[in-house]
């Protein structure tokens, strides 16, 4: 069995971090494929949406405490190893908000520190009811500052502070109402409701969804006279898309649209 | 008719999109008429709160898909003709926010593409039950960038991305959870609803709400430090309008203020 | 009696606003006492979590409007006078920011203007059930520019705007659905409720918390790209803190951590 496994159903790439026994930790090895996989998908036209599940009990546990101890053997403590280890997961992280697909983040169970985060970065998440959310590092002493990162930007500030300071979790309909989670359905539900809202993505026009999606989290980060120009730049070229043009005709028309994509 | 009506009422400016036929695109001239009737109402210190509605069945349907279609005869495919409108649009819901006074959205039916954008542009809204809002551009494969913009400002991450990128609706009470919109009132309140709300505007000092509605938004673009820093400098300005003077004065003597305004 | 009451339980400092009279306002003299014990609880390791609340009927109804008024003796009106108090308070506001602890506002009764920013400008905040809050300068011609700046980074924009330009309260349960407090209990409660917030922050390991606390504040004002590669710094640093190694070790352990702090 693969660390991560990927089976596709139609123009969805379905991941499952399948490290079951160990709840699933983003470990050296779990990281490198995640990056591994999604460097592969963002060459693939073929793919238009992404779900990313956890097999077993949990999503995701985060880290591997396990491993990053055995990381202080090194000379200097562990320093290098643990700048390194963040600057890898950040960039895994990113690498998300950089794909031209969006991905959809199916969480069952727990997501907790860098699987709270691994929720947050995807674009959009489908929660499991009963699913429990934390940034609990600070029970340890380690203070969740790069889930935070993404946790930040998906919720209102007293409410992130709080899950940061106390370490305690927030159940599925908490997560929604935040705005963490897009929906939450039953845990029987979870896969269907999430490869629901995947083919949805996917059927329409990749081309806009990729122009789309990258000209969302440019935008975001802009002053909004700033964002407005950009936009209305990115939403020019996409007029001039042929499947664009030829589905503004067929609405016009009233007749679904003949694309190449 | 006029494209775009207005009828005043005391201190607050009426304004109706009126071209229910097509379900009050914001078409070439709707545009023109638009940022033509804010660039009046700008001048205009007897006006302190703008109402926007549309009549007939819905607000706004977003821009005009053949008039756009048309665009496309040009040598360059309408490159040129599709940037120029982008940013014609944009510069007329950058308006709204530069206006003197608060401009209350008062949508209805449907609020779809450039019609969702002027609601989130809009500095309020209150909203008609049964309204729906959606940036359903991507159905048709024209991604809504520009909505975006407003939209994302206005409504937690992952909801505005799932809005974008499955293009569905949400109904008026989940845009009113999600900071969409104010308040939701039945249809037949709409009217009555949006004038109390902008009388109750109306009703302040209009020079105090003028200048607290500029640094609202050029406080919320900078760091805390400077916004800080800008927005006492605008507070300690405010303080020595005389109509402010008499304001406190009148509120420490228990009595109504007696202001120039 | 002090203006400023300090009350210390165990590793949190409890402060209490005490000029009930005047319903507590941020006067001259309360907003030096605020600074002056803040900045020495900045160096006070042995304290972990702070708490503010106020004496009386009220929390605080914002700045002294007698103190305020009387200001305009001043040769220049009061020009110097206002920006320098308006100053003076954005950095005690900030300086709860800068704070190694977090700081938890307890509102009851009633939270306007600056009072309401002191709820914003806080970490967190736990209210009275019946607390109203409001940012309703405009009422008497003097706009909350100020609060606005900790308010609006609280709640959505929409919200915000119209409780600036409409003066009208919110009540605790719609502070809470916003983001502007994090829970809402029993007036009888709420000593209990907050102190057990703050004993819950206070048990976890401080340096964690105070790296990561300066973190939230710096992170949040970063592109994402930039943030993520901050926060991997602050949290390898936190990784080298023998208390952490000691914590992480514990919990791979299944034992309590034996903590230097």
């Amino acid at each position: 069995m693969a660390l991560l496994e990927r089976h596709d159903t139609g123009a969805v790439a379905r991941l499952t971090l399948n490290n079951p026994d160990k709840l699933n930790p983003l470990s050296d090895a779990m990281l490198a494929a995640l990056q591994d996989e999604f460097d592969r998908l963002a060459g693939d036209t073929s793919i238009r949406a992404i779900t990313l599940g956890g097999a077993g009990k949990v999503f995701c546990a985060g880290h591997d405490l396990k491993e990053m101890t055995a990381g202080r053997q090194a000379e200097d403590g562990g320093k290098a190893y643990f700048k390194d280890l963040f600057d890898r997961c950040a960039r895994m992280m990113m690498t998300i908000q950089k794909l031209p697909q969006p991905v959809i983040a199916q969480p069952h169970g727990i997501a907790t520190a860098a699987g709270c985060q691994l929720v947050a970065a995807c674009d959009m998440a489908v929660a499991a009811e009963g699913t429990r959310f934390g940034v609990n590092g600070v029970n340890i002493g380690l203070f969740c500052s790069t889930p935070m990162v993404a946790l930040s930007r998906n919720i209102p500030r007293k409410q992130a502070f709080e899950m940061l300071t106390t370490g305690q979790f927030i159940n599925a309909e908490k997560a929604e109402a935040l705005g963490l989670v897009n929906k939450v359905v039953p845990h029987d539900d979870l896969d269907a409701a999430t490869l629901e809202l995947a083919e949805l993505v996917a059927s329409k026009l990749g081309a806009a969804v990729k122009i789309g999606k990258e000209a969302f989290y440019n935008q975001i980060q802009m002053p909004v006279a700033e964002a407005y120009d950009y936009a209305g730049d990115v939403m020019a070229q996409n007029m001039l898309y042929r499947d664009t043009e030829e589905g503004i005709s067929a609405f016009l028309e009233k007749r679904p649209p003949d694309w190449d994509q």
